[in-house]
């Protein structure tokens, strides 16, 4: 059975774990901490990157883009394609992925959930301990603009990369979603964007994001309830 | 004709102008200064990335990731694509390239590059000024271990990702040759590097590149020089 070792706050992983359900692909989910410098894991992954997807063959496909579009090779059919079908499609879906992977990871979720999670959980010597608030904040302070950024798509498109649901609809809610589980979302900013969230995370694939529960971390009550 | 929009010291331009010349494609390639705002820049790309793909039938495609997928399911065929024939390859090639364009211009590339010359090029409001030499030595610092990163996969391996050619090698040359106008590749570190470049160096596709000249700043001799 195939693999996916992620870890589950992580907002790239997060997506991995949705594309495996819209396509209805069962794997073995198996939690990995990076800093922990697991033998097997590193021999896989030197330099500590997830998601990893290892497949029935042994094949391991490493780093959010790799592993995005071999799933959609290897897993995807022009119904469950998550990039799209015609080029101009993908492109359009790869131009919205790389914005919130790159730019909101940049300015938003990278340094928040450094800054609240991570740093909880590795050792001082490597950049373990008490998070930087101020961080936190010049981070929190760019969500709305996002929203808007969001809304925005969701008020002229059925979904944010055009007619069908895509990998941009699920980077954009993996990003948000593991914010949403520190109750750093400011849903009521901008309806249209929240009315997007709220088809995502009612859908079948995105319930084992909702059940995710960190240890000593738990999400604030609105985070699993489909009316937030 | 299909159009280019680049910036001639921009990685992620560079990487597409040697694409181009890699599928035989030819376009007419136009120099952006995305802090300019030109009105029909802005229009197609509010944000101002680069590079954008403006096709025959007005599609544009834009940023690297979009352009370069677009590139090659459009332009591409089984002989000359560079992301790869199998899954297997294709993710391997995805996985280094997110290495270089996240990880090698995190680091030095854009730091380097943004303090060196585009803090000449922008308004001071907006960023120009005198460069932070620091962040300049800061990021100058890791380009050894990048450049053993890529000797060790040049020894192990035809070309980076494997057998072909792909935008993996078109990637590490992209960034490296931008540094390389600076004369900041410290070449001698690593000689399976070197004779990496050298074979990248001295394809077609890559001869726009050695022919760029900023104005008011001179590439060093040895730039264009095949025996460098």
């Amino acid at each position: 059975m195939a693999k996916l070792l992620h870890f589950p706050v992580d907002p790239f992983c997060r997506r991995i774990r949705v594309a495996l359900g819209e396509y209805d692909c069962g794997v073995e989910v198996i939690e990995e901490r990076p800093w922990e410098n697991r033998a097997s894991f590193v021999a896989l992954s030197p330099a500590g990157i997830l998601p990893v997807f290892i497949d029935d063959d042994g094949f391991a496909a490493i780093g959010i883009e790799a592993v995005s579009e071999y799933l959609d090779e290897t897993r995807g059919s022009e119904a469950t394609t998550l990039v799209g079908v015609t080029a101009a499609e993908r492109a359009e879906t790869r131009r919205l992925v790389a914005w919130f992977d790159g730019k909101f990871h940049a300015e938003v979720s990278g340094p928040v959930l450094t800054e609240k999670v991570i740093r909880r959980f590795v050792p001082r010597e490597v950049g373990g301990g008490a998070p930087d608030m101020a961080r936190v904040r010049r981070g929190l302070a760019m969500v709305r603009e996002h929203l808007d950024f969001i809304g925005d798509l969701a008020e002229q498109r059925n979904w944010l990369a055009g007619e069908r649901l895509s990998a941009a609809d699920l980077a954009a809610a993996a990003h948000l979603s593991a914010l949403d589980y520190l109750g750093d979302v400011p849903w009521q900013e901008n309806a249209s964007a929240k009315a997007w969230y709220q088809r995502i995370k009612c859908r079948p694939s995105f319930r084992p994001l909702l059940a995710d529960h960190i240890r000593g971390m738990p999400p604030p009550r609105l985070y699993a309830d489909l009316d937030f």
